[in-house]
């Protein structure tokens, strides 16, 4: 509560986390190698050590490693991409009004523009069924040539990636930010950052994860002791991914990344909301295909409207028969349709839907100041539309009262506007559209009839300098009670909303109650405590003492219930894009299965064959050696 | 080809086959103690061993491993069942006629009845939706009580269960027999013999599956010290499962065994064609929860008509909200609408349709004779309605006449009939029923008017001692090719299909020809030759010179394409039926995240803060120490 106390902690925590990170950071240079793919590397390492004979040594060897290791990494591979004029700062766009991707003049046409500021970013024709059809053709011939790549091929295509991007962070950021009306700050974190991630835990993990998975093989007594068994994970072809909008660059690059390194092409379909930055983004997946010589047609981009009476286009998409694999990241109405669309091609589907994701605060909690900092960052980043985002933040008693006054000192200091060009201090941006402020303002209106209190905000917002963006007041709702609708419907919004809990199990049943099941967090200063809740909580993910972590770690991430099914990141991600092929085989030389003489047809007699089989069986499986004998012996008897 | 010979080369192989697995198991036996849990063992070791001290000390060891060991097994628990009078030998069941499932005067009534013998098994009322929601509350507050058992308790039913099929073969195999019409011999290696093997790899391997699987985290260069994170498995609740009536046995007991180990509790749905039989198995295994202490309530069986105008029962059961997670083993027009049901209610399946699996016959396979027991077992068991039974023998060039010559020789000499009573000396038994008579014998006329040749059987047949029966002719269809329906359509009947391939590529080209791919077996003497056409085929599994045998395996079993989606057996079966739920947390005493000072609301200066990220970016992912340590200057620069 104290705001000098507070910054002291602040400061000494970053300063403590920055210190362990060195020194784990140079233990971890000197007992491996695998930083060493820089020349400055060498200085640095010499400057450590300078005068120690057996160091010197240590360097020789990593130095050797570097030069002849296998597993040594490709080099990335530098290419230049065009960037647009709006992705520069102060670009003159002109506005249009109203704002919308449909223009009634051209009803075959989707229109992109900027939510925070109303800028036009250009007009696009919406692909129809035979549009599609083309580009999944050409998708499919390129994963012909693409299949046979090595995984060090597909990694150096990653790698020019990672680099291009890191190199190009803000002309990225700029692009997102210009197509979604978020801030630079919130594209920096929740589409450059996530994207990073992603795609260095392939380049450091992928290749073990694709590694054939040998099995134990048969329990079976007789088969065990020759019977090999293995996993092999190839291909699956051409797959498809559907998209939403809240994080253009990495809603669209995080399924690209995964398909490519398993040895498909990858169609993705955009939401009409960002089909310009999409369209960009692609561009730059395809060039550094092209640059590391492939074809770019590997990854393809397709967009087009929501369906209507005449235009099915969407739908055509969803049950194309090319596609062995469906992601589907959306909302739960599209998804049943979603689903009954790839229910005629059969295709399998991972479906991400929203979440409705509690943060739980347990009487054990400390330093509610740090947490309020985690609370308003989980909740306010890109406007709140983020699938993991914080829906309700649950206070055992004991903080209740606290907290909530710290949040409203807090969101009351909340600036809205757009940085997009001038880097201006604000604090969050706009929303992708204002097609959904009616039902987030009746939602308030709900739960203040039911007796909820709003401290801050609860309706839309005409910035005086963005009159055609889609702003939403930061809105502080609090003492929501499970009765109110706000309480169990996906808000997507910056509403940050608080419930009170009696006790620990209070929590838990209050997390439990929504009909949804994403993610949680869980904080408390007692770890067998917030373990227990983690284990409790009916959700696919849960960070314990941190927020949305298991998206960071690339742990598998999916839900439950309302929020969907399967798993996309990971390892689990990268498996379910390959076919999991199971094969078995002999160990033994001069060792193959035959047929039994009393079970080769035609049978020679039904009651022999039989108490063979039972023998067999009995032998195969029985728990005692004393039964495993006689069952051996029976086994010869019958054997002839 | 020369029948003296075959008997010799069989004879030594199962010789040498016996000789390797007591050597290997004695090997075993001696190096750990896993088989040293009945009385007996003592005395045969110290026969072995005697007078000699170091193996004494070593069997003292065991025993006191025995005695104390913690990862010791539960004992089964024995438990009665009252066995039904057709499950006996010479039962006198009255016979009926004409042979249906339907029975026009009792249109909400299911019939069951043997399709070798006619005779009428019972007649049970099918389930309405109130009937439905019943059973599945049932197994709702079950499973509450279930998902808080130990493994070790789990374990305990499964152990016992096995004990109980292992000393009661003869009885479930009749039972199975009655209800499906195949004969005592198929039962027992098709739904004994792998039931048990499912249950015994559970056994050995399910705690291991189910430990919590460690992950690497995440690789930001800044977090990477102090996160780890970790996949839990977590019982889903209730799950339901759809299963086809070819193993009324082993299908339904598949299912139940992964789904209660898991934690959960199950609700089966058995085809209309074996209610009798899925009854009595469905009741073993509730007794067996209940001698074990459990409530049998846990485990369910649904039984209904398919949809109809004015009874969706069926399609209410699929979109049951209560389910978690669906099994379908069935057809493919029947999956499309369970998966357009289950689109209703958000539930995943595993959806695990029919094959028209290859046997691929390269030119360097060594003894036809041996492998033509292979073919025959492979394609006739069960009738040939097996969803991974041959479906295409594709010979290359050089052993094609050959083969096609031995197989002619011996498909002549196969006998219908029944053993379910006597033990009499048949090959084949019925089918279950007779509704697909007609389209396999338009398969057969259409192969022959485009040049196939018919050398046995290819209709139905009227069999005197059994006029009810639904039997069909053993048939051989030789010089099939792709133009040919039967070429691309699943027969699920007893009809091998031979066709000839120019090479080993054209195998292959044939082989993934099909709209299916669920699995294929490959025979050769090459083994490198072998392993690439298995990667080459598109489908779920494959088996090098063995026949189906990934399925006995426990690797996961699944398709591509037109055989479905999704896996279940071994790894991958247990763990799809759980919540996979992505955990992290610190690994770090007083290291824990915290909004660096420049991110925090109200942003101080959204320029600085850029910065700020971006060099915590640069830093955490640059591949250059040198980035990494100006990355980490400029963080500091804008921390404050």
């Amino acid at each position: 509560m104290n705001s000098t106390s507070t910054q002291v902690y602040l400061n000494s925590s970053v300063l403590q986390q920055l210190n362990a990170t060195i020194q784990a950071y140079l233990t971890d240079l000197v007992s491996t190698g695998q930083t060493f793919n820089s020349s400055q590397i060498v200085s640095e390492n010499v400057r450590f050590t300078s005068g120690t004979l057996v160091v010197g040594l240590i360097s020789i060897y990593f130095i050797y490693q570097w030069v002849f290791s296998k597993s040594k990494l490709p080099s990335a591979v530098q290419f230049k991409l065009y960037i647009p004029d709006a992705a520069h700062k102060h670009w003159k766009g002109k506005r249009m009004f109203p704002c919308s991707v449909y223009n009634p003049e051209q009803p075959h046409m989707i229109q992109s523009y900027c939510p925070a500021t109303g800028q036009f970013l250009g007009s696009f024709k919406s692909m129809s069924d035979t549009d599609i059809d083309e580009i999944v053709l050409l998708a499919e011939r390129a994963q012909l040539q693409w299949a046979k790549t090595s995984l060090k091929e597909r990694l150096q295509v990653l790698l020019s990636l990672k680099n291009f991007i890191l190199e190009n962070q803000e002309a990225i950021a700029r692009v997102a930010c210009r197509d979604s009306g978020k801030t630079m700050l919130d594209a920096s974190m929740g589409e450059i950052l996530v994207t990073l991630e992603k795609i260095q835990w392939i380049i450091e993990h992928g290749e073990d994860v694709l590694k054939p998975s040998a099995r134990p093989g048969p329990t079976n007594f007789f088969m065990k002791w020759y019977k090999g068994a293995e996993v092999r994970y190839e291909p699956l072809g051409v797959v498809g991914a559907i998209v939403s909008w809240n994080y253009p660059f990495h809603n669209l690059l995080g399924p690209i990344v995964a398909s490519i390194f398993t040895g498909n092409a990858v169609v993705v379909k955009c939401s009409e909301q960002v089909v310009w930055s999409s369209k960009f983004f692609t561009l730059l997946v395809q060039e550094a295909l092209k640059a590391c010589g492939h074809d770019p047609n590997l990854v393809q981009l397709c967009y087009c409207l929501p369906p209507t009476g005449n235009d099915d286009a969407a739908n055509y998409f969803t049950s194309h028969p090319v596609f062995k694999h469906l992601t589907f990241i959306g909302s739960k109405p599209v998804a049943h349709h979603v689903l009954k669309a790839a229910a005629d091609s059969l295709t399998p589907v991972v479906v991400e839907l929203g979440g409705k994701d509690a943060f739980i605060v347990l009487d054990s909690v400390k330093d509610l100041q740090a947490l309020s900092s985690i609370i308003m960052r989980g909740t306010f980043q890109s406007a709140g539309q983020n699938c993991i985002g914080i829906e309700r933040v649950i206070v055992s008693a004991k903080n209740y009262d606290a907290l909530v006054s710290i949040l409203n000192d807090r969101v009351g200091q909340l600036r809205l506007g757009s940085d997009i060009d001038n880097l201006e201090d604000v604090d969050m941006g706009a929303m992708i559209s204002d097609n959904r402020f009616g039902q987030l303002e009746n939602l308030i209106s709900d739960a203040l009839s039911k007796g909820a209190k709003l401290l801050h905000g609860g309706s839309r917002y005409n910035h005086p300098n963005y009159p055609q963006g889609h702003f939403f007041q930061p809105t502080l709702l609090v003492d929501v009670t499970e009765d109110m609708q706000i309480s169990h419907n996906e808000v997507f919004g910056p509403i940050l909303t608080v419930m009170r809990a009696k006790d620990t199990d209070d929590c838990i049943r209050l997390a439990n109650a929504a009909p949804f099941g994403l993610g949680g967090s869980i904080f408390g200063a007692d770890f067998g405590e917030c373990n227990r809740v983690a284990n409790s909580l009916t959700t696919g993910n849960v960070a314990i003492n941190d927020f949305a972590t298991f998206y960071v770690c690339q742990l598998p991430f999916g839900g439950l219930n309302g929020s969907g099914y399967g798993k996309f990141g990971g390892e689990e991600g990268l498996l379910g894009l390959c076919n999991a092929k199971s094969v078995c085989f002999d160990t033994l030389p001069f060792i193959s299965t035959q047929i039994p003489k009393p079970l080769d047809y035609p049978i020679k007699s039904n009651s022999k064959a039989w108490e063979f089989v039972k023998a067999f069986i009995t032998g195969a499986y029985a728990v005692s050696t004393w039964q495993r004998i006689k069952s051996l012996v029976s086994l010869a008897k019958n054997a002839n």
